[in-house]
């Protein structure tokens, strides 16, 4: 056994990752350490109650409450505590005692990552976050480094599980929203308080993360427009299903070349994609993240997006990346902020949009609904109209369903309220906006 | 515009991949300089001819055919020339000199790749090569970095465009291989001689380069088996198909694990894989590849295997790294093959084989098959057979589709030459193995 030179590793935090990171860490310490080129020592893991349970059994000796001395004794901490303080303050004083960062915390990267990062430029540190956007998913590293030389134009990601395991069920089941969510609760998808995922909060902070690292521009999380999925009917995703589509909470990250250069839009919702796509076919709690780049084409990451041991594997790759780090010495490399791209509204982001309504079966319905659409400069792609029988609906009602052509949000959404107000709509049943095509 | 520090890159090779990096290096150079921290500044063009029409126009004081000083008074040294010699010496003489490498070279890196890493090591430089394995596709850092904590279990690849295209095509098409070959050719997807495609010569490189570096373990050419696609017939795909299978040519990389301790297999071969694996979706010239690893699960990166702009990206990606660490300071990176563990032969590979014989339609004739089968420890699994009628066979024969139980691939292989010299035999068919079950 080779005698390398060893390097102190704090862990803050012991849950569902932070215990599988110390179990890798002790269980396959001849192995990283031939990796690394340094042999990684657990110096402590940092948790509120030493006597808790956990979900996998370490040495009792490791455990303490002293957090400080464990970080300003640390080559490399470990941040998985999750939330803003004492995350934070944890890994500001661990950069500032010269230890490098690995962290999954991609709510305090989504609101104070320019902190973070500039705390690490400032003593040459480095911060290392590859289980922070999409779980084992490797998609940091790519997106910083191997696609640095390319520029990339659209990503489209599935990167929550709990939305994508709820609406894959509902796809698959025809099973209603309330439904689905209650038995992922029981199965453990979801939380007992499932808002995070369900509006799409957790999916908008892996948005911020992804964006600023594509487009080399700060993403504040305010910046990205956040849509959740609690609106998503049985019967919204039947009609999707008849029509060659599939409902999917994407987070979409994308580059606008307007006349006066160019601008960013980052943005999650639910939105239909073509059963085709290769977004289409990630099912269960999986997760994925479709690049459009200028140069290298269209890539996809696919994977586990969550999980205690999946976790612990991007966080463990994190560490050996630090640890070779420190072995060869220099300085860290920083984020690439420099493009600082202005970042547009929802408004100005040109999409498609698909509108079901439920509109009198008289006369000239349509010839008014076109004209209302017009009117703000939205035409119609394709329509789909079927009377309602008693059975389904109202007598004396049909059931309509416009898809767009491509138009600027802020006119689709103004069209959409015009119809809302028209007298010849009875119900506008579903907005969604078509992605992938 | 920052003056940032410059850094003189030295291009060898002005090919279809060549020529679309100088062309990004010029035309990005001040986005490219932003995420450096550094000017990318072309020095030259390395070039047999410095008249010969290119791709892509590029300034023609660029090109030279004096390779020596533009190697050695360079910071930065691409190699896209291919092939083993010069291509060998001027990447030794790049890192003697103290640059850093980025190369494409599948065939240099698979047989001379120890010699080039070492030659690295001792200066402290560092050899970059995402573009060697998948094209576009970012597979080296997510092996060599992100999974740097975890144990891979296995790789699966679609790593070879032109097979796969055709392939894919004799699977939605009904085609036969010499037919989808010659279109191919006319199409540019597959060469003149594209003996190095669908022998699996190219895809047997690339299993060793990642094989390589899954398993930390220096993986020589040799020890790769290798079968290729020419014997794959329109009625062995058609057999497939209704099986609910697709013929793929897959790089396998596996750890096996014996009572004597770890091993792998490294190999090459087309095999059959469900429909519902997520390689069966990988359609025309993409490329995919597949991981299982211990902590991560299963995940799967997607995109173009080839293409001049594509690997382009890869390549400039490599060199944006190679600026940053030159701007960091401290010594590059090596290969870590300190594993080393040992490769077995194919003979030792556990698989399931799926049989296709044509044999008289008679009494006995299953108890035969089975008793030669399980003299040599393989069982049957699944077993179809068809009486074959005059149309489409001779009278008195029936179709036998055997699926066997997973066994070593010497006892199956043994078992089939039993087979083969079997008097109820008229013909072994097809025998192929199953993957990705």
């Amino acid at each position: 056994m080779t005698d390398y030179r060893r390097l102190r590793v704090a862990l803050l935090g012991a849950g569902a990752v932070g215990s599988h990171v110390a179990d890798l860490l002790l269980r396959h310490g001849d192995e990283l350490a031939d990796r690394a080129g340094a042999r990684l020592e657990l110096a402590g893991i940092a948790v509120r109650d030493v006597d808790a349970p956990r979900d996998v059994e370490l040495p009792r000796e490791l455990y303490t409450t002293d957090v400080e001395p464990l970080i300003t004794g640390a080559d490399i901490v470990i941040e998985l505590m999750g939330g803003i303080e004492p995350a934070r303050s944890h890994i500001l004083l661990g950069l500032g005692s010269g230890a490098d960062v690995v962290t999954a915390n991609k709510a305090l990267l989504a609101t104070h990552g320019p902190e973070v990062f500039e705390a690490a430029d400032r003593v040459g540190a480095s911060v290392y976050y590859e289980a922070a956007a999409a779980g084992a998913i490797p998609i940091i590293r790519p997106l910083r480094d191997s696609l640095a030389g390319d520029r990339v134009v659209r990503i489209m990601g599935i990167v929550n599980g709990t939305t994508n395991y709820i609406l894959d069920r509902m796809d698959s089941e025809g099973a209603d929203f309330a439904d689905v969510l209650a038995d992922a609760q029981r199965l453990g998808y979801a939380e007992a308080d499932p808002t995070a995922d369900v509006e799409g909060y957790d999916a908008a902070q892996k948005a911020a993360i992804l964006a600023s690292l594509a487009f080399h521009t700060t993403v504040p999380l305010d910046a990205v427009h956040r849509e959740g999925i609690t609106g998503i009917t049985a019967d919204m995703i039947e009609e999707a299903r008849d029509a060659g589509l599939v409902i999917k909470l994407l987070a979409v990250c994308e580059r606008l070349r307007e006349d006066d250069g160019e601008s960013i839009s980052v943005r999650v919702y639910p939105a239909l994609v073509p059963r085709e796509h290769p977004l289409a076919s990630v099912h269960g709690a999986n997760n994925a993240v479709f690049v459009e780049a200028e140069a290298a084409g269209s890539l996809m990451f696919y994977g586990a997006g969550a999980g205690g041991v999946q976790t612990a594997s991007a966080v463990l790759g994190d560490v050996v990346s630090a640890a070779r780090r420190h072995m060869a010495g220099g300085t860290g490399v920083g984020e690439s902020t420099r493009a600082n791209l202005p970042i547009v509204s929802i408004g100005h982001v040109v999409t498609r949009y698909q509108i079901t309504l439920e509109v009198a079966d008289q006369q000239g319905v349509l010839a008014t609904i076109a004209l209302l659409l017009s009117q703000g400069g939205v035409s119609i792609a394709t329509l789909v109209q079927t009377p309602l029988t008693p059975a389904n609906g109202r007598r004396g009602t049909a059931r309509l369903i416009i898809g767009t052509h491509r138009a600027a949000d802020s006119a689709l959404s103004a069209a959409v309220d015009r119809l809302t107000a028209s007298d010849v709509v009875e119900q506008v049943v579903s907005v969604l906006r078509v992605e992938g095509e």
